[in-house]
């Protein structure tokens, strides 16, 4: 199976309102709520790509309960091996401006971590481990959680023999890079405050010396830049999709992850990773992938060696 | 003991943001959580104030069993005789901007009521009537029930023998009103909206001819306006506070109810109406009252017969 790992799993409540005006009283004309956090995201497309996934990290109190319930109503294909915690998860709030469609977020803290719940995760961690193909960590740390913890999860990964990929930003992915993980797919913004350049070929290049030994950046609408042991490859869409990119990354995540898994190499797995990344952007339920958009574009993704 | 209805009960959930910026993503510092509806609000005031009180109304789902966990461990003086639902219990979200002290609000819609859930209300709020001393009826109708909801609710308490005092707006109000509730409590939109009057003083007088045997019109920092069967009251603070407004409407519900099951007097009840919502005013927490307040008010409301 794979694994994946959603340290600061959330409830993601999407309010839809005719038009968003500050100070004032809305009424909600729909209300939609999911299991969300980036590695819940990657876990959900493993799944509908036919992978056997398992997702593991934290969950607790009712919103963790309610994150729980959806996603066993919602994915059955992925197996919920979170582990509890005192506190409360986190919910985000999407409020969708059904006018313009732009969205205004209002994310909540995590749930304070202890010591002895962080113990108890890694103890499970490193079971789970034994029976993984690959495992993807994902997202932000909760209070409490040590900034250091992805270079742990990721050195365990790595004497456990399982291929790793670390989806984060800020210090976290800073300290998790130099314990070496196997991928990273930093976005523009991550992977300038990683290494002090705006310019994404160069950065990429620091960025694997750093420690990772490939680096994917996604470049938005640009697609992805690939630099890896292998060599440098760009891949972008056949066109520009319309859409809400909300969840385009996670997307590709799922793709590298299946990829690597599934042994393809380097310009089929990005190509994947483009395909169901557009076919995210495209899909009308925002983290979604449109499978006929995804069927539709992953023969004609422009893969090219730089 | 002293009754009060929400049917629509809500989750309300308070966000802490530095500023509010439409289509941006905002980190929320402080997330508080309370049970709310007009209802349970009055019942809240009512118990701080030292009064039996008994909620009812409807809660169901995973907010629903949040609003009655937290209506147990904050207001212990309530007793819950809330009745199960299938749908689920309503969210509000209030954003604070924690630079202006303004609020911008979302409302989900409330959970659908079948038939038989209100026939099993019905049979409930009848038998609970049989030990009430006053009734409130609060606040807006979830879907599904009857817009003719509180005249039928209203008839049955002045079958029962029991004084009822109606506080909402909109048709549910003009239906009500047709059924001679003992107390109506419109503010100046709702009385406007029924009477078509937006002149105070002969929309009150107006509103009783209508059906309501006393009429007590909130103003806002002009404090209420009363036309009753023994005559005709302003009442308003000895000066303007500043703070949140947020529930000195439900407050003032609470002194109106309290002092008519008390056998009080009306410009006693009026007194203790506003100082209750000028002490909700000046409260640090929205929708609760300050004790020192209230006692430094209540001795020097304006109470004038016009």
């Amino acid at each position: 199976m794979i694994l994946t790992v959603t340290l600061n799993t959330a409830l993601d409540v999407t309010y839809r309102v005719p038009r968003l005006l500050p100070h004032a009283s809305h009424r909600v004309a729909d209300v939609a709520e999911r299991p969300g956090g980036k590695g819940l995201n990657v876990a959900r497309v493993l799944a509908a790509l036919g992978h056997e996934v398992t997702a593991t990290g934290f969950a607790g109190g009712r919103t963790g309960a309610a994150v729980r319930e959806l996603l066993r109503a919602g994915s059955p294909g992925v197996v919920d091996a979170l582990a509890p915690c005192a506190g409360t998860t986190r919910r985000t709030v999407a409020v969708v401006d059904a006018a313009s469609g732009d969205t205004t977020q209002f994310n909540e803290p995590g749930p304070p971590i202890t010591a002895p719940e962080w113990s108890r995760f890694l103890a499970g961690y490193e079971s789970l481990l034994a029976g993984a193909r690959a495992v993807a960590l994902c997202g932000s740390l909760p209070p409490g959680v040590p900034v250091g913890a992805y270079a742990l999860l990721v050195r365990t990964a790595r004497a456990a023999g399982v291929p790793v990929l670390l989806d984060t930003g800020g210090e976290p992915l800073r300290r998790g890079v130099a314990a070496r993980p196997d991928v990273i797919k930093p976005n523009a913004a991550e992977l300038a405050e990683l290494t002090g350049s705006r310019d994404p070929l160069p950065a990429t290049r620091d960025a694997r010396r750093r420690g990772a030994r490939a680096v994917v950046a996604s470049l938005g609408p640009d697609g992805l830049l690939a630099a890896t042991p292998e060599g440098t490859w760009r891949a972008a869409p056949p066109r520009a999709l319309a859409g809400n990119p909300t969840g385009a990354g996670d997307s590709a995540v799922a793709g590298l992850l299946s990829g690597l898994a599934e042994g393809l190499d380097w310009p089929a797995r990005l190509a994947r990773a483009v395909a169901l990344s557009a076919a995210t952007v495209a899909s009308p339920t925002a983290g979604d992938f449109d499978p006929r958009t995804y069927e539709e574009v992953r023969g004609s993704v422009r893969v090219s060696a730089g």
